[in-house]
């Protein structure tokens, strides 16, 4: 029997330790994708208790919480850090086959030493140890523990990126923190405050926005903007993969249709998604950014929570209606415009896999090796078995040796292992196809391909430049 | 090599098998939901052959002959009983990896004794040692043997509940048999037969019902004289999960067309079904009632069989449509009407569970452990890739330790050990868990754990009252 | 460790091991379903080099190398044989857990005795020596190198059979060599050059075809004069499955519509489809040949790509919107019109695997053994993962003792492989549920299950009449 969660963790066979423990645990992370507050590393925050940190602001926690009897006063609400703590304690022990119940542990284990289980009996004994020993922690102290390389913000369009410019200017950081456009707010037409926040794009860019076309232009602006204070990614949040032909008309009437406060019709409305989207991406492709689709999320379910609580707070699901059949033509029609950037296609459903990586399969080529790239198990697929599912599937698409490989797409400084997690995963699911005769146990090979897919590959796909010491 | 179903049968891991023999296995079963006739328990029916019992009613034998290619005169039709058995004899050995072929050996091994596999040459051997067998056994001895100390059966609203009543006042009944609440005929509206049973329902609360909220109020009639019989849930089937405004004046539209004959729309009949829905979750809330909803099913499609057989004879299917995206809605719609009660939640599409798992678990809350359920591996998928994918998938995306496990769907008293199957799925993957150190080796929080699983959960949540002896 | 693609690839157990070489490994091979150009068979082609072999029309091997990098002058441009060589040898290593990396091993180990793994290191070696051996070889030789007995290719209506019937006055052919229907141009009325297809179905049964009961009647007569040659099976390949009511009006309304160039709507397109395929499968059925559906593909999704090089080139994809819940009404249809032949299905979506099993289970009956068959791993899922799914799948919701097994939809001469792929995934299974005790060590009925899946069951299904030595 294995013991819990022990240096082995996860690495059932010989080639997996030696694959894990000599080539994937010593190499530097590269996120590509997080939701990290650029100015807490600005001013290198620190943390008062490991409360803030594990569930100041994570709705994973706070779902499991509620489906644990947890009341909200304890999750989100005025409960003292301590009282939380000890209902999450609480929680814990019934989430067996849970990645939070691995996050949780490795995140106790490597930033506070702490191996033994969390539970209601030494809640309090923890607590107090974490607490004190996250004085001695910063933003950047963890980063650099974690040797973090480089990671990408989430930006809006407006945004000025002045914490990234301070970063930037700060001779002492050692990381490379870039930010990412995310212009979902100007895409998605349909949302609550899509007029309002145009006014705000066209007080940035200083002129009126009339049509679509002014949109797509506008946000071309800003992404040179970016551009120019080094950003390399961009990413587009859709509740579902829409494609109608980028009508210049139809897209103008939706426009005009949402800035007046009204409803476009569905078609009217993928008609504007589809032409500002295919212009952002015509840009990418000219700057040779990397740009990032993720889509097939049903947001703010339930309705009364969200009056309470707003956006991002434990209310979102899986969208089973993901409208990942309108993939094939969206990039077709990035093709067609002569703009088909480097992709990385993420769907909230797991159903959706294999018609991703069949479907990017058909754009690949020109000579870009893993040009289009199907992303890391996403949110609800993060853990072992919807790791396992993706990388099954995308290797039995596409080609595996090239993929970019994982992101924490988190908003705390100790998500950085869950990089070990994906590490381990992968080196478990190698170890297996090699010591059961599905693939040459050939040292060199798999260092090669371990190193590519934990580091290199980010590295290069999307020009971050770090250099391996 | 693991024994042909020995008493360590899916047992892979000394945890597994502690974990069952030690814990799971003599934990009393509670069967929360059945179609169990409450006649047979009222008069305690005996049995004349096992053929009756194992090939009377049962379609899932009845498909698995159809395609091994049996004709019908020995499945449903005039051959006698000992034909029938010796045809589904020369059945088993080709259902390797049918869960009929584990279901099948379960029942000879823990009913009559038999270990040996069932097949063409000692089929007749068998066939009379369980007959004799059975002349020893009744209804109530085999619930008895089972250690059965509740079940809920499956009734009709306007149904008297008289036999319930009979097995209430048995002063010699030990298990508890109670009623389920299920209002199909009054809810789904485009089915044959609407307006037919609407007339009953008007019948059984003695008034006119004119409009879908005199529906509404009848069932919630119906719902209080189940309630003061001791009716502690209720089960909704549903061909899809269907969600509409529920509009009045729509839903009465739909109302007097389907009254006339005609055919509502697909927009309105949702809305009728809404609105009657949406007025039965809000009484079964009032009542601390559990709600069950299955949906994802393509009924009665071989229509011609369907003229000779009638429904429930195997001619049903997995639904691709399955509606799974408006069991968002629908629960927000309970919510914000004042009445979501606790509720367990099925689908046939296997495809399904993920969204199922995310989408219930943004109506979490309030206080109540476990207060959204995804049901157990259900009908097509009640065998153990199923059950091992419904419980991997309920544990990554929600609190396992909550989940309220296994029921039989069945007619017949013999499928009590399906619960044993269950358990054995249940304690291997367990036991991967713990031997895999994703889960610490700790007896006592895996006692609790398996206890809560296979008996407490469901006592509790259902309020059955059931005392551990 | 076992080693790399030994003789006990994927035979993980002792009952798999013994399984494999002692029974399947032995068995000839009927291939029913492939894309053998039967000109090839008839004038013994020889192949000059292996790149035309394997990389001359393998779609497969295109779309990784593009994935790779590799430019399309050396995919299915103008670069020499040994340059195309070595790029899809610079591929290969990166292709883990991709079923190519198995397939081209597999040949290269069974075709040319080569056993160590293709690398850019001794890619020039392997290419001289595979290009030495392939002097011996050809088309008639390779298919008894792998014992063929029987094939299926792939034939439009309006073939003559020229090549099948020099083939069968050949008396120095063994196999068999038959053609299959295929007739998805007359069907599929939406795809450019319909009209200009029908008017050589015209020209081929010599009269007028006016109406879409024009169209099926001369099906009808070419479906006669292939099985007045031999022919014993049918294949319509279906972007989505459809259904509409066959009604005569509207199916002739599309047909109109596009005769003259225009676009039937869909409703008008899916009737016309709908009445000529029901007429389709009731001819098979009074023949008592087999028809299959493949449905579920997105083909030619890169508009710029396709007009470049064509169909079957490596654009196609996985359709998520594949219709499987019209099978249900599909088969219906056919019932109803008395005709239902046997049938095997497939769709390119493995999310439809469970959808597909059951549905078909409810038309199995009449007393033909497993009369209507889940098709094996298709295409994207014709690997071990996919296969292993299907598989469950199936034997969880039918009967696995009467499948068919494998075909290989393959080209090329050397996919033969591909069926001892299939036979090793499936004694790998069957080895799983022996030896963890879910059926019995019972080597006769193992021997018998074998032989039926790898040879009987489609030897007897479809009526090919080969006879064991």
């Amino acid at each position: 029997m294995a013991k819990f969660m022990d240096e082995d963790f996860l690495l059932s066979t010989k080639t997996a330790k030696w694959l894990y423990h000599d080539v994937a645990e010593k190499l530097p992370i590269i996120d590509y994708h997080c939701h990290i507050n650029p100015q807490e590393i600005a001013v290198d925050r620190k943390f008062d208790s490991i409360t803030q940190v594990w569930l100041g602001g994570d709705h994973y926690k706070w779902r499991a919480m509620r489906a644990a009897g947890i009341t909200e006063d304890k999750i989100t609400g005025s409960a003292d850090d301590r009282e939380k703590f000890r209902a999450f304690a609480t929680t814990m022990p019934q989430l067996i086959g849970n990645p939070l119940y691995h996050w949780s542990h490795l995140e106790l284990q490597r930033v506070f030493g702490i191996t033994e289980p969390l539970t209601p009996g030494n809640a309090d004994a923890i607590y107090d140890k974490a607490n004190e020993l996250l004085k001695d922690y910063s933003a950047r102290k963890l980063m650099d523990k974690f040797q973090v390389k480089a990671i990408c913000t989430t930006d809006d369009p407006i945004d000025g990126l002045h914490w990234h410019q301070r970063i930037a200017d700060d001779p002492t950081m050692t990381a490379k923190v870039l930010p990412a456009f995310r212009p979902d707010k100007a895409v998605n037409i349909e949302k609550p405050g899509f007029a309002a926040y145009i006014k705000l794009l066209s007080e940035a860019v200083g002129r009126a926005l009339n049509t679509a076309e002014d949109v797509a232009a506008a946000l071309v602006e800003r992404i040179n903007y970016f551009h120019d204070r080094g950003c390399l990614c961009a990413d587009h949040g859709l509740d579902y993969c829409m494609f109608a032909p980028p009508d210049r008309k139809t897209a103008d009437e939706a426009f005009q249709l949402a800035m007046r406060g009204e409803n476009p019709s569905k078609a009217q409305a993928d008609a504007y998604k589809t032409l500002v989207t295919i212009a952002c991406a015509k840009r990418y492709a000219e700057l040779d950014w990397v740009m990032q689709i993720h889509f097939g999320c049903l947001r703010d379910n339930n309705k009364p929570q969200f009056a309470l609580l707003g956006p991002d707070t434990g209310y979102d699901a899986v969208n089973s209606q993901s409208g990942v059949e309108n993939l094939a033509p969206l990039l077709n029609a990035f093709t067609e415009n002569g703009g088909l950037p480097k992709m990385i296609l993420y769907s909230l459903n797991p159903m959706d896999n294999t018609a991703i990586a069949t479907i990017m399969a058909c754009f690949q080529g020109g000579g870009t090796a893993g040009k289009l790239q199907q992303g890391s198990a996403w949110w609800f697929n993060d853990n072992r078995p919807g790791m396992r599912a993706q990388l099954t599937d995308l290797a039995a698409n596409s080609v595996l040796g090239r993929f970019v490989g994982m992101l924490t797409d988190s908003r705390s400084f100790l998500s950085y292992t869950r990089h070990e997690y994906f590490r381990r995963v992968l080196c478990e699911l190698i170890g297996e196809w090699v010591e059961s005769g599905q693939y040459p146990d050939d040292r060199g090979a798999l260092t090669k391909l371990a190193e590519n897919l934990c580091f290199h590959n980010t590295n290069e796909f999307f020009r971050f430049g770090v250099r391996m010491d």
